[in-house]
């Protein structure tokens, strides 16, 4: 395949990150689904372990906004992008921080941990949507606590 | 692309998949292995967040068979794969279970959850190559504790 369509669909995918790191920090919902596919499959750092629909995907991130006060700190790093001619994924380790509410149900009311995404892509029409995405934060065996502490 | 090379591939990833099943079950870490790219990076379901190489995957696996008594109990559900000519990725949904040593570090000695992983593949040369993978179970924000006890 032309090494000149392989740049273009990293450099596509790319963008498609870019805005999606800003729609995080603007709480701007529409904004992160805009380049979701209607059926997109994903994994979400909470349970339950698989979900399926870009408005399930949506009302996670609503949800998790509605329990934050203030910024939403959001940060990606160690992209990495994979691209063919259609299809295509890329991994990342992101930054997620904030003020929790006090009725928000997430421990010491504080969001604040790295955690692992991997997106996976397909070029539908002449657009690229994401198909799947996997966010996760890796867990300790000897005693089942989430390693929200890990820093890359 | 012809519709026959993504057949193709999304056959050939399969088989990918359906040997690394094999290879868990009978402890066989050279077959796990067999088909990872030396470079690859992984995001595993316990720290770190990241590693990279054949040779660390390798490692991990080795460490959590050490631990386990008797059989290796490993099933795929939910298996999908986004197939282009050189670049793939596949998600599913795996069971690991099976008996800890007393002295392994697992919570209450027992192996048995469901995971979620997502794996990347680049065609290098004629072959398939895990590039990437990502498996992980849930996070509980409101007590971070990890959802072991998940089912599909």
């Amino acid at each position: 395949m032309a090494t000149a369509t392989i740049t273009q669909a990293e450099t596509q995918i790319r963008g498609l990150v870019d805005n999606y790191i800003k729609a995080v920090r603007a709480r701007d919902l529409d904004g992160i689904v805009r380049d979701y596919a209607p059926d997109t499959v994903f994994f979400d750092a909470i349970p339950p372990l698989k979900l399926s629909g870009a408005a399930a995907y949506r009302k996670n991130w609503q949800d998790c906004f509605a329990m934050m006060d203030g910024p939403v700190g959001f940060d990606v790093t160690q992209l990495e992008v994979h691209a063919s001619e259609d299809v295509a994924y890329a991994h990342m380790i992101n930054h997620l921080s904030g003020t929790v509410k006090p009725e928000g149900k997430m421990k010491d009311n504080r969001m604040d941990f790295w955690f692992r995404a991997t997106i996976g892509f397909r070029k539908i029409g002449s657009a690229w949507k994401v198909t799947h995405e996997h966010a996760s934060v890796p867990f300790n065996p000897e005693n089942n606590t989430a390693a929200t502490d890990l820093k890359p």
